[in-house]
């Protein structure tokens, strides 16, 4: 069974001012993630901004980042379609492409006809005919959708569903749904940065946060104190990895997450319209942020 | 100025038993709407299930109904994507393939990012770059997002925005957009039949809703009886016309309409997953609803 | 039947600074509002600040308002409570006081279980005790539950249940109940000012509006030229009243239309706790809007 | 400092089938309870119906309820008003009563207007004047309202504020506002039976939970068995509460609750309107839920 512990980066994808794909930037990005402990990569998640991506860019990104990740880390893809038919067209693609497993999102266009059957044989039709294992991509800030209770305990039992990320926020929807599924051969990954430690307290094998892009280092740190049964230094460590969250995912989005990259060396880059610029001050409010962390925790 | 005024039908994509595209069936359809009052056709909608089609397919339709609409009928082209260069690109390719109008989604995906600046933005660049004139296409139950108040009235001062649609069956909606676009070249459209009679008293000059695929004459004559100023018979067919309206949209959604559409003698066929089949229970009661709106109002 | 047409302020308490009744103020706004269209009065409802009244001090209000109203305008009083037996209770006193009618909250605080039968009986219980006829009022956005489709209808048929006050703001609530309650001896009075007219239009009798303690000429106008048949006219008094009417409602509170008020020359007075007095920047914005609305419309 | 922990009953309030009040019934259910090992009582709470009694009755339970309480055990009076002046008389003649402690509903009727300083403001002055403790009573699925984040951080501060009972369901919450409260003296009791043992877990003192109604012993088994250190005692502990005590809450409310007990043998009586009977079937599946639940647990 793929193992799907640790904290897991859902990397971003840089543009240059023109909108282009920065392949350059993703790879110097890729040589300094490898370098910490992170267990492996993300890519086309939303974080990736992969909805702003045409297919080919999607494969693009996707090959070039196969020749990046070391055979020590794991590279999952992110697949984002409302139908299942080309939802297992593009798992396959990814397949061959060299993804170890997929991260497929909950289909949410026709919200009141997406009941727990449909997202059942939706998941279920996939994880079929997907050449990888399939992760279940439960995000409703984005999508509109929940996944109603019961679903999850009932994918659990597929042999080629190996989990799911859960990335509400909900500490509530991470108790539901590692109760589902308990007993059978599924894991479940906290998505959102300020209750990554108490996810792992109820269960959870690890976590995919955007944070991870920004500061790989802490978020490790989080997962392997609590692992090693220090609680305490656990609940300091993710007391200061809090805010930084925050700042990167509710507050500023996906253009916060990449001035904070920037802000301590990675290549963050433009975003994609619809995605506005982040304003002077928000940029500044997230270098402080990010200065304070690094000076704390990674003793720069 | 493009004339939006009239009734145009969201059209339906037929599929297979297997999934696969029937374009006769689309064919037989165009035919049999072709000899009605509607005043145009909208492909690639939310009805078309567009967002399981894939890119390569949805040319394929667009192509096909080209061939199929006559110059006294309007032809426009759903473009439902998260970016707004991706929305650009397929303005234009929309545009190469002869679609007069493009209609135009609301970006939604990181819905706390969709700020009323953000909108603006998005719209207002694909409107200055797409060679045929823009909709602004607001459906809130699929979107989960609502365009800001006083957005529309800054995008309707674009030359080359005609208009919108609005869907979330909200009257007032209605109302305030008309009301904040007062005075400027710009045609709001209903998207709701429920409310189609009540938006023409308000001032939209048209709709563009479900039903009209299945029963395009009762939806015409609502719209011509009105203007004759005949308001209480307008009355009585918003009436009639009312729950057979709910039955294809809130309540049975696009597996619901295509049945109806087959109950009175159009192709249907199946719909792609995760949109699941229609129980026997509500194919019957869409098959009574339809024969006794048929009975009355269409004299077959 | 009782008519309710017009346009009826739901008077406002005003407060000494430390939080006691000012009946004298009361007295001086009843001198001056007797003296315009006003169809009548509504004490004890939400603008009242009724919920933050002990019993006691209800009675007191009304009693003092009694002596106050003019036989040509009606009296009506709020009953806010969330037992069918209190209702009733408070019915009967209201109507001992002096009460022409009664307008009676939805109950709402086991929301789950405020089925459309539960709000059935609560009303059909209340009115067949009632000494006075009831009114139903609908107000969500303070008790957070919808009178469910199909309920208004059937009270509709009530003798006693003369009719409602919408107040979500919704045109399309007051659209459903006219179409529910039509061809009944049901009046549906609009409880929103920035829908008044619309409201009318649909076919509502009047309105019970907060902008009517602050500016009773003007909503009283807007009335008028409605029933005149001066449409364009009436569209325009709408214009004006709206930014004002969202000023003393959506945006500021009663402390806000208690601001408006006094910067009029009505008693405003303080609120009580937990509403929390307005910045100095809200009192100026108001100030600044009520001399504009007051120079244009009143000719002071 | 008052403690709050382990199992509190949120007592229900009979009613004969007239609607009075039934006190030998109160009587007899406190006989019974007081053999278990609850820790106190709440009177006048939400499960008492206290929204559907005449102060004068609240004032007579209260009067009841003390000469029936033991001193090993504590009594805490609800009191939910929207005023804060009406909040501080009613704490006095709680405590008056006999009050140990008064659990304070949020007021919620201006919801726009309930920002984190009027809450602030409302529980401070109550408690500055309230002659016994303050709890601070959340529970947004009834009032419609959420206490912002860290205002209970700020509350946690004043020496009569010695607590909250969170009662939403979400552990989100709990943990939120557990760690607002960090380092303070202030003890957070869950009032929700299917995340008491994850609310204890994340370091609540205790619960308030309408199943210790109907089912003290299993809900004090929970308590004990966590604190003896016995988790895995615990979740079975748990697994077997959550669906009895779903049944008397969410599924069938104070309904499907005094059904439960009354099939266990304690008095439910009736509710009072709008509060509807409960159907047949109803009240089958509550008395086998709790037939299963008693067999298995209290041994009967």
């Amino acid at each position: 069974m793929l193992d799907l512990s640790g904290i897991l980066a859902p990397v971003t994808t840089p543009f240059g001012q023109d909108g282009t794909l920065d392949l350059g930037g993703l790879r110097a990005n890729f040589d300094r993630w490898n370098r910490t402990g992170l267990a492996g990569y993300v890519v086309l998640g939303s974080n990736g901004e992969a909805v702003y991506l045409s297919e080919t860019e999607k494969w693009t990104v996707v090959e070039a980042v196969r020749g990046l990740v070391p055979s020590t880390k794991r590279l999952m893809v992110g697949i984002n379609t409302e139908g299942t038919r080309e939802a297992i067209r593009q798992c396959r693609q990814a397949a061959e492409l060299g993804a170890e497993a997929v991260l497929v999102s909950a289909p949410s266009y026709f919200k009141s006809r997406m009941t727990a059957d449909a997202f059942f044989v939706h998941f279920w039709s996939v994880a079929d005919e997907s050449p990888v294992p399939v992760l279940v991509y439960s995000v409703p800030q984005f999508t509109g959708v929940s996944i109603p209770p019961g679903t999850v305990g009932r994918l659990a039992s597929h042999e080629n569903i190996a989990g799911m990320k859960e990335s509400s926020g909900s500490l509530t929807a991470i108790a539901d749904f590692l109760s589902e599924s308990a007993g059978q051969a599924f894991q479940v990954l906290c998505g959102a940065g300020p209750i990554l430690l108490a996810s792992l307290a109820l269960g959870a094998v690890g976590g995919i946060v955007a944070l991870a892009c920004a500061a790989p280092e802490i978020c490790v740190r989080v997962f392997e104190v609590f692992r090693w049964g220090d609680v305490q230094g656990a609940q300091l460590l993710q007391a200061a990895l809090t805010p930084a969250s925050i700042a990167v995912t509710d507050r500023h989005g996906i253009p916060g997450l990449k001035a904070a990259m920037e802000s301590v060396g990675f290549v963050g880059g433009h975003c994609r319209l619809p995605l506005l610029q982040l304003s002077e001050e928000a940029r500044e409010e997230i270098v402080k942020t990010f200065a304070a962390l690094r000076a704390e925790y990674v003793g720069d």
